[in-house]
């Protein structure tokens, strides 16, 4: 019997969505870090759902907190993929029954301080009762201006690949009270245009083939130019996942235009690779990222 | 220490809700059906949410299909109460790797036929493994025209209480096949226009003190007009959860006006009550309702 674990992520999100029609109004559907839905006029909405599980993403004595924040933050780094910022969230608390209720009251100030520091508003939600652990899951909606919307389909041969701030070793930490890269991303589709971006959530050496892919691309990646976390190696740059920096890609003559007005207070820039023509490049050389299906 | 079992589903989420602000354009927070968003000119736009646990809402031994058609149902049947419809929505399944294979492709082909025969598409979501067992979260927006929002807290003493179909049992199987009651729903505030109305999705023992409460009213149950299930008590009617029937409180020359004209192919209306002003009525006397919390 074929189990969930034989087919990894990837290819099982795709055997599911196989069927589903589209709508007239629904611009971009599943694939990219948000569905898109344009109502004709005005911001086009952005739609996003993002679960995180006890023992998968946190532990049972991971600060309750922490926990909270980082569920919103998740779908915040999402809005900003997209060129977008978080307007109306939904939160899921699947918990065991016998959590201190203090646990709760800790993840919630962690969601409110995270929609307080980012913005969005908490338009509902609910809590059900799960056998063991817990899992909370953030959905809701964000908007973005028309033209600043960025996909992961929009990379041509020949683009500069760039990530924000430094890769690897999340582990220790970051991925629980990193800063998702919403003011960056505001300012990237105001200046510099990338033509494509996505979140780096599971590691350069699963993202990067995803939007090159998306973009029907190739790609080389410079290790050299990794711009790893202090105590990481090249190869935990590349495959650990949890960066929740903004991986895009832009064209050099951009680049070249509007790369030195970057902010100072800003986390650095690092160009990393370049997309190639399909077929050319790395292709799937390259190995490490973080499925949640595979052994 | 206190544990989440002390607290109960609904003092545990009017303790979450303190302290997050609203936002202007949300019209309805949490404690309705759904979210009402306002963009300010067309319907309005409902937000809901809603997870369905193994172990919890059904069993390991559920046919997938069925547990796939009820993830969707429930959150249809909650924009029906909102006297709207479904538009886009978003699947997160978090998933032991374990499961089969064919168990995903079943429960994709019961939403996929429940989005087919009730409208909505799916424009995204995400898979997530579990350490055990399943959990099927839907999110998403629907719409409804502005003069045909109805919220739980227009009732008004002296309006009647009315359901559809039949209550009780629903645990024998209809909690699995139900069919949402969106025709209904479109009809009631088409032709009836209750002053309140929600689904029942926790008993009608511990609903209705929820719209009565939200509408600032007491109320009274005939429970001679109960209209129980073939093979149930009126204390299952009363009590048994999972109905996703409509509850709705209407004033009564509104009913006398229309309720004859009540489409024949529907399931019976059924008057079951009366809202009475605050303090007066059963107040808390009614027993029996499904809480996630309690044991």
């Amino acid at each position: 019997m074929k189990r969930l674990r034989d087919l990894g992520e990837d290819a099982l999100i795709a055997r599911m969505l196989r069927g589903f029609p589209g709508g007239e109004s629904l611009l971009v559907g599943p694939g990219d870090d948000c569905a898109v839905v344009d109502p004709g006029r005005g911001p086009l909405r952005l739609l996003k759902t993002d679960a995180i599980v006890e023992g998968v993403h946190f532990l049972p004595d991971t600060p309750a907190e922490k926990v909270g924040w980082k569920s919103v933050a998740r779908v915040i780094s999402d809005f900003a993929a997209m060129g977008g910022k978080p307007e109306h969230l939904l939160v899921t608390v699947a918990v065991d029954a016998e959590k201190p209720v203090a646990w709760m009251d800790g993840l919630y100030r962690g969601i409110r301080k995270c929609l307080a520091t980012h913005g969005g508003v908490l338009a509902g939600g609910e809590t059900s009762r799960l056998p063991d652990g817990a899992l909370i899951s953030v959905a809701g909606e964000g908007s973005v201006e028309r033209r600043h919307l960025v996909l992961r389909s929009g990379g041509k041969p020949g683009d500069l690949v760039v990530v924000t701030g430094r890769l690897g070793g999340s582990i220790r930490g970051k991925h629980l009270t990193f800063t998702p890269r919403l003011a960056e991303a505001a300012w990237l589709v105001r200046h510099l245009r990338p033509s494509a971006m996505m979140d780096l959530s599971d590691g350069l050496a699963k993202d990067l083939p995803r939007l090159a892919a998306a973009s029907g691309c190739g790609f080389e990646i410079d290790p050299g130019a990794l711009p790893a976390n202090r105590g990481c190696t090249r190869a935990q740059a590349l495959g650990d996942g949890e960066d929740y920096e903004l991986l895009f890609t832009v064209p050099p003559r951009r680049w070249r235009a509007a790369a030195d007005q970057w902010p100072k207070g800003f986390p650095p820039l690092s160009i990393v690779g370049t997309l190639r023509p399909p077929g050319q490049g790395q292709g799937d050389a390259l190995t490490g990222g973080w499925d949640h299906f595979s052994p």
